[in-house]
């Protein structure tokens, strides 16, 4: 199976570091980041280059660009995991489509593709005969598409919730723990480097929501935006509303909900039992799924982290090589 | 996809239920219970012979044994639900064997076979071009062999903890809470109908060893037994002991884990922090896996049931028929 890398941030780093080191007879022939591109049928020297862009901010040849290692390189698969933009979804999402178009497969962590144009990316992949995977969009390591497609096959999925964003996750364990404000609680998880110095996008719930919004249009097909979503922050939140909380051995943690049959999809801070399943810890990602047979399944894990993320990809990859490479 | 069950029970009705219920390109062409069994090419009236079972406790003719069906029946993959016997595996074992040699796929939900004879099984349906799946044998509704199958592909797994006896959780579920004795607990657990007459296959922690040992030879191929695993039961638990560990915000709950590199295979109550998502609440069972790129993910859900085991059993059927049956 040969790939090729779009993105060369901590995501591309983490699957170019894990293919080169696991035997998963996976070859990857072009890669590129944002100023920079290489192609090498024979397979690129992974080390060689990761020393290069750790040295010199780029990884290959200022005079090929991404979309030429799109056009020119030979793979079977991409692997696009450019940075994500949520109104545009662009770069990601031309370079989807074009791959599509190709006739290659495609792996993506990138969220603003996924959220904006699900239905069309899938319906051109269909058209195409490839395969459009994305579980690393919504919750990490968390193989939550893998557990939906496979191991529920045959159930009916009645309603999600889930602790979707771990920056907000973490502020909301520290006041809990701790008592600490929100503001203190913010400023503890930047110094963490869980948060951003504009943490807007984690704190208003609109990373939250667009994770909601990619689980709900895989689940449903129900063609669902971001816009649809109700959402609030946690951004207001205080101290006394926690400390409440706790006197009835609950907390408040940001969830994302789904419930189609009632109309519902929120992001809201929600009071919620202790030793409720979602009551996870730290930055740790939490998914509940509600089933006609099987019930509520609840996934716990890391939902960042650059080899974590990169399981989910790897995850999909040796899906589509035992699916449709080996088969074709 | 034509199906045949042998057994009866409760996971074996759930299955019939909801393969009759939901429409799934599944026909029952053969069904045997203890006593009696059923053969039609066309498609057995599944409502008809539950109905049948519940009035006359059985559902077919007594002069066509489970052998016959499995002999003569028309069918692409057995459904085998036939009692557990962790000493002998039959007569689960010798169906399984036999349907295997007559190249026939296999679902079990049947933790005695797969426990004693799980590589001997594989290599036989290896040899004969059949999936043999056992989706149902540990954790009842969660999808904990496909989520390490696909989910995980790629993944090293370093270790596993498991909560996988809900009888036990139950029990220890509530003399933590409510400060029972192990005695007015199981008691308790007997009323809900969580244990049965004679506990001792839950509560000494066989049946959580022979999950361990199930998940250890499904993940690493060791060929451990039963007899491998360092067990210790909950039935000498104090509530002072569950006290004690209450001061220190922790609970004892009974873990199941093996971590091959330290040659650890041990089924035992153990002090576990409350917010540790392995703490889960009466008779949930919970199972985190450790491995290289994902690091810990945790699955929780429902041990037990009809309808929820059968949710496994189906997902393993339809796996086989999207991979095997439809390409055949």
């Amino acid at each position: 199976m040969k790939i090729a890398i779009l993105g060369l941030g901590a995501v591309g780093r983490g699957v170019a570091e894990m293919v080169a080191a696991k035997d998963l007879g996976i070859s990857v022939t072009g890669i590129a980041d944002s100023t920079s591109g290489i192609i090498n049928p024979a397979g690129i020297d992974i080390p060689a280059i990761l020393a290069k862009k750790q040295k010199q901010g780029f990884c290959g040849d200022k005079h090929i660009s991404a979309g030429e290692v799109l056009r020119k390189a030979e793979y079977d698969t991409l692997v696009e995991v450019t940075p994500t933009n949520a109104v545009t979804g662009e770069p990601g999402l031309g370079y989807i489509r074009q791959a599509i178009r190709q006739k290659k497969h495609v792996v993506t962590s990138n969220k603003g593709p996924i959220a904006l144009a699900y239905k069309d990316l899938r319906r051109l992949a269909a058209k195409n005969g490839v395969a459009l995977r994305h579980e690393a969009t919504v919750g990490g390591a968390i193989p939550i598409f893998h557990m939906l497609e496979h191991g529920l096959a045959g159930n009916e999925i009645l309603a999600i919730f889930g602790v979707l964003n771990g920056t907000c996750n973490y502020i909301l364990t520290r006041m809990s723990d701790e008592g600490l404000t929100y503001e203190q609680a913010l400023l503890e998880a930047r110094e963490m480097g869980y948060a951003e110095a504009d943490p807007t996008y984690d704190v208003q719930g609109i990373d939250a929501a667009i994770k909601l919004v990619i689980l709900a249009n895989t689940i449903w097909g129900n063609g669902v935006r971001l816009e649809d979503v109700d959402r609030t922050g946690i951004d207001l939140l205080t101290p006394d509303a926690l400390r409440l909380a706790d006197e009835e051995d609950c907390t408040i943690r940001l969830i994302a909900e789904a419930i189609p049959k009632k109309g519902l999809l929120r992001v809201a801070p929600r009071i919620i039992e202790k030793n409720h399943p979602l009551v996870v810890e730290g930055t740790l990602n939490a998914i509940t799924i509600e089933t006609d047979m099987a019930k509520e399944i609840t996934l716990i894990g890391k939902g960042a982290g650059s080899i974590e993320t990169a399981s989910a990809i790897i995850g999909d990859l040796l899906f589509i090589r035992d699916c449709y490479v080996k088969r074709a």
